[in-house]
């Protein structure tokens, strides 16, 4: 059986959608329940539900964006570095394996070759590095806590996407902001991101961390394009003069945009497209929201 | 009514101590009794109690020194940075005035021209600077999760020291380690950092960032021949060739050796005597731990 943290969030219930299509038992734990930023709660929890694995989906994002981050500093710290610790040394005493889903954004641009950041890359979008946002301090500072785990996956998603129209969706994103970064980005297809994760588990594969990003890249205007293309919306979309004009005119705090190798998680054969090929999926696919 | 977070700890009692003598009642309130790294918790205490003022003691230090915090780095995290930023919200909430207990140790060395790091300067020994401590790193960060806080004292101590022999004093450290690192530091007595937080509020001065270490520095050398003066101890003294030595033989993680300004607090006439002046009085009238 396995237990999702944070299981009704964005990422929670993509895993969900997945462990129900594989027919694979699970419980949801919400925090109402039971309050898994404790360890005492959370070895109890196991205790009593002797899960196989563990999901921790649970983090704190910020809404409408990133930006909430740089006022809600202590929930995101909490949410994002804290509680991944809390797990692992839960998770340690209780001898059970869990991953962690982490973000690719604790890496900004690409190698000077054009390449992506592979898992042996230390992050260079970090509070070590004073360039970033919080919420990419706080992440980064998570998968710090997490070095050495025994028995613990940390899953790098990244701007998540899927055919489904919502908030938190990549492409519905771009359709709705008045004005656009130009960037070149990894992305991560939700839905694969979680049957990678839980391939990771089902596979055994080695424990330690995968940029779970579909392989290759896109830039802001490789969508903008598709998204024409597809009619998925019609209008002119406008795109920002520099990025210090969007920090100008419409954020609080930086952006990561960056490029992610994803070599370790081919080889192990976990189930990625190629990212133009999943954009183009979910674009002929896509459900308006109404 | 005072409250006391970490009233039992090394700080918590220096300021038991003082606000006893002052006669100023207050309550200690410990983590069995009341879990204050939660916010309900802690509103619902203020509720019941009604204080006039908080003082935050608790932190997470590490025993017997801070290279337990390289390990421990989820409690570290916990309680310097995450905690001061649940109180700061319940505080704002509560409209209840309180001090935090900060540490100086986010700052290294001195100024170029020898003199310290004044309020206004930003912390050099932190995660932001990826040259620290895992604790310099947290205590740096909880401070950056105070900035801008309503009716909040962030008070900053310096390698605690009074008359107590005991296992946290610094001149009973220094007597007890084999080998010394040559460095030049600000210090705080205990009992008149307690007194000058206080002060703090008793006289009302404006809320914000205190450097709370006696005016001064002082050499470990400077201090090894005064222990050796007042005959505290007798033996031969040893210290290493470099940091770098120290780095390689003694310690995990390095360590903030740095020069504090105490102007801000002087103009004030917060009660903290020159740092020789209160170093002699604690060796003249040591009391032997038994």
């Amino acid at each position: 059986m396995f237990l999702i943290l944070g299981g009704n969030g964005y990422v929670g219930t993509a895993f969900q959608k997945h462990l129900q299509k594989l027919q694979l038992p699970f419980e949801v734990i919400s925090r109402a329940v039971v309050d898994y930023s404790d360890e005492t709660s959370l070895l109890r929890l196991f205790d009593q539900r002797r899960p196989e694995f563990l999901i921790n989906a649970a983090g704190y994002t910020g809404r409408p964006n990133v930006d909430a981050c740089e006022v809600h500093r202590t929930e995101c710290l909490q949410g994002n570095a804290v509680l991944p610790g809390v797990i692992r040394s839960a998770c340690e005493k209780a001898g059970l394996p869990w991953g962690h889903v982490s973000s690719g954004c604790i890496y900004t641009g690409a190698k000077p070759d054009g390449s992506g950041f592979t898992e042996a890359d230390a992050p260079n979008f970090s509070f070590r590095q004073n360039n970033c946002s919080f919420y990419s301090g706080c992440k980064a500072l998570g998968e710090e806590l997490l070095s050495g785990a025994a028995n613990c996956y940390v899953w790098r998603l990244r701007i998540p996407f899927n055919e489904f129209d919502g908030p938190r969706n990549y492409i519905s994103k771009m359709m709705r902001y008045d004005c656009l970064l130009k960037a070149t980005n990894s992305l991560s297809q939700l839905d694969e991101f979680a049957s990678a994760c839980v391939a990771c588990w089902t596979k055994r594969v080695p424990f330690g961390v995968y940029n779970l990003t579909n392989p290759g890249s896109v830039t802001t205007e490789d969508v903008v394009a598709m998204i024409k293309r597809h009619g998925l919306v019609h209008k002119d979309f406008r795109f920002f003069d520099s990025e210090d004009q969007f920090m100008q005119l419409a954020a609080k705090t930086p952006r990561s945009n960056c490029v992610l190798d994803t070599t370790k998680a081919e080889q192990l054969k976990l189930p990625m497209r190629p990212i133009v090929e999943s954009l183009e999926m979910a674009m002929r696919g896509w459900v308006k929201a109404r």
